[in-house]
């Protein structure tokens, strides 16, 4: 006989494709599914649905966002632009409350390897933000990996013509790391950016 | 302003109730969730739904079932009766294809300090299955904590007197451990235990 009864083992199934999900802890996703109240799975099922029905991408940014235009392009001005690869690298700057202009979403980054060349990303859509005028300031967000610097690289190529000004954010040793154990590709990165005091 | 927009911030809300799960996780599943095809997020919110609206309890075992009487109660007869904590145990038991009875789910197991009588688990099932005759073996499966020794010599002493032999899974020493390395309660067990070779 097989374990699972089938509506069971359908949830299971389904937990199962979540990142970093196994057998194991899908069971006991599922079962504490089971023992939910029936409004609270209701309410489950539809946030999910919610989501798929109300998360557009901006039209301006590319973000997320539930109407055409999110909120972060409807309050503040783009004379500041920050590209970054991926929405949620959005949030992850957000939650530092330090910057106040507004995103790029690219929706990845060059690589080759992937098949995944300049017109793959969402550059045109920047570029035809810039040629509205206003912006001064264009911040270099892509992760510090090859392709985060590859792109990264693109962009300012296309930019610096343009005459704006494209900055990278910096890299060298995290705060609070001992020099001991901080990696080497860091600390060499902290020499070669070392700033005058 | 708010980090998430609506419909992302409850999507993470809700898989931050599951056991585990937190902040980050929640919201790497909801990107998930978004990055999924309209078919796939609607198939997951529909086996929640379904699980919750097709699982019920077996009305002689107690485990879950799609109908009012579970597979293994159809299909098996009842001369031994393995009775465990919850589902989940009969899962792990099922897994193992070596036992070839029925189940007993209590659902819990007596525990003063959480006023958790004997009451308030499914006892009094597993005694009107065992007054219908034709069991001859009770296996005692709950956990071996305080609280699932204490169910097993309850329930043990109610059914002695019925004639009923009564059993528990053997503790001890798991396979594959090293004596160096056994838990010294295992250890101990399996000196009391010890079988003659």
């Amino acid at each position: 006989m097989k374990v699972y009864i089938e509506p069971i083992g359908k949830l299971i199934n389904e937990f199962s494709k979540l990142p970093g999900v196994g057998a194991k802890t899908a069971q006991r996703f599922a079962y504490k599914i089971i023992n939910m109240s029936e409004n609270e799975a209701k309410s489950f099922a539809e946030a999910i649905l919610n989501v798929k029905k109300n998360v557009h991408y901006c039209s301006i940014c590319g973000n997320y966002s539930e109407g055409d235009i999110c909120e972060v392009c409807q309050k503040r001005t783009s004379e500041v632009i920050c590209v970054v690869k991926e929405p949620k690298d959005v949030i992850a700057i957000e939650k530092l409350n330090e910057f106040n202009g507004t995103y790029h979403v690219l929706h990845g980054t060059i690589s080759p390897l992937d098949g995944i060349g300049p017109n793959d990303i969402n550059i045109k859509g920047l570029l035809s933000r810039i040629s509205k005028g206003g912006v001064t300031e264009v911040i270099m967000a892509t992760n510090p990996d090859v392709e985060g610097e590859a792109t990264a690289l693109y962009i300012s190529n296309l930019l610096k013509p343009l005459g704006i000004k494209v900055t990278r954010l910096a890299h060298g040793i995290p705060i609070g790391t001992d020099l001991e154990y901080a990696d080497e590709v860091s600390l060499a990165r902290a020499f070669i950016d070392r700033k005058t005091l």
